[in-house]
């Protein structure tokens, strides 16, 4: 199959599920799960639930065992997504060319809708007792997956360090390399980690898909950066790695890390091409 | 032991559990750990964690077992109260005679303290995993308890409901019970019958704890609109139980509900004393 195809395909899967586990739009009470659904189904290339599918195929395991574990690491990247667009944080009125939930919806839905998508995600990680291939110990470690990669030493910490605009004492580019690990970083790695856990992969197998997650992960937000600053979108508060090194550096340097992303996986043959394939797709990929 | 000792005693216990289990203050980044800290030490009468500390102890549950959960339920209390008081939901600048997460640290940091409380509880529910005697299926009913209070079926749907004023159409007792029984009994509830799990509670005792945990939910949240309508700080866009009814039969009702309360632990003998007092108290406390 075509990357192209491969992606379609699971990102359908992927969106078929989460259609199918999120409350009914007229769920009493019907708003809160209207603003749910309008920012889960606004776009979105569902990079992290693919990326879990993908690990957990390496070892065979079956998409059907990984669907609940990839909707919860959506709904998860959907929460932050929603409280990060709050007037009293980054206060965007869009997002993927749709105004955002508080746009839509007002700040306070949006806020309650954003707490609501968290809850959902770790019911999605218990709904997982419903599938016997999954052991009562393996859905204690994706708790422990789901709620690290969220904390304060990760994401939240990340956030904060946005939003307080913290500037570092000396070494600028290893504090970015820091900041980009736990906001963006993070959760990718989990969505990795999480499909590996799963399908029951081994403790060295385990390390060499989180440093590809780290790398890919690293990857993906100085790509972000990258194409903010050539679509003219830069917020001039941020400091940001290609802000600091250039954008010529910071483009060789992402290539670097998908070089060593690739590299990580090389213990496992011809069997990660799928993830191979997504960390070129993260390069070249458009916002 | 009398009442008020065996309150503070609890109190006490609670507090110094929370106190080791939160991040210190200066974690990296401190300013949210800060946030974090002050919301959860603002005072509180710790009604939750001491009434699933009670439960525990009627099936003679050391309560060393029962804190990490006791904690999960009051940092998701904080988190409800941190969300709750921010100016796009309810606007208070000050909760318990102190200033609001908000007005001290800005809303940008108490939002995403907010969030880090609840991601915090549910990780104060997998740190159980540390105590033997907790079998893993227990965490597990326990994760099932501490998401679905905090659901839209529950206190999030709740906190709608109050947020865009939802009015009944015709049985506005009935639909003020409904709305009660998400945005508070539902957490009171959780609190008493993970007590009851944890403790391996047997299910007709269970379901006696879900009766009294549900009618001193109920009396606590008329209880505590009746001492906003005598301290006159009613919001007027609010509909309540004692502003339809009226102050003395929604005295009366609540004084039922707690006589109901009791009667349901009746199968406990007198094992239940303290859970008895924790009835009254309900009624008699002050804000």
């Amino acid at each position: 199959m075509n990357f192209e195809n491969y992606i379609k395909e699971k990102k359908n899967l992927i969106e078929k599920t989460m259609d199918a586990i999120l409350p009914a739009e007229d769920a009493d009470p019907p708003i809160i799960h209207q603003a749910m659904r309008y920012s889960v189904f606004s776009g979105g290339k569902r990079l992290r639930p693919i990326l879990m599918l993908a690990t957990a195929e390496i070892f065979g395991m079956d998409h059907k065992n990984v669907l609940y574990t990839a909707c919860s690491i959506e709904l998860i990247h959907t929460f932050s997504l929603i409280h990060d667009d709050l007037p009293c944080i980054d206060n965007d009125d869009f997002r993927r060319g749709k105004p955002t939930c508080h746009k839509v919806y007002g700040e306070d839905i949006a806020l309650l809708a954003g707490d609501a998508l968290l809850v959902h995600a770790y019911k999605m990680i218990l709904k997982n007792i419903e599938i016997k291939e999954i052991k009562k110990n393996t859905i204690l470690l994706l708790f422990e997956e789901m709620t690290k990669c969220v904390d304060t030493e990760n994401m939240l910490g990340g956030q904060i360090k946005d939003v307080i605009h913290e500037k570092p004492d000396d070494n600028v580019v290893a504090f970015l390399c820091s900041l980009y690990k736990q906001k963006t970083a993070a959760l990718i790695c989990a969505a990795i980690r999480a499909g590996a856990i799963l399908a029951g992969a081994k403790k060295r197998e385990i390390k060499a898909l989180t440093k590809y997650g780290e790398c890919i992960g690293l990857a993906f937000q100085i790509t972000d950066d990258i194409l903010d600053i050539m679509q003219d979108q830069r917020n001039e508060d941020r400091i940001t790695y290609p802000g600091v090194v250039g954008l010529k550096k910071a483009k060789i340097d992402s290539e670097k890390l998908i070089k060593k992303a690739k590299k990580a996986l090389s213990i496992f043959d011809n069997r990660a091409e799928f993830l191979i394939a997504m960390a070129d797709f993260i390069l070249s990929r458009q916002k």
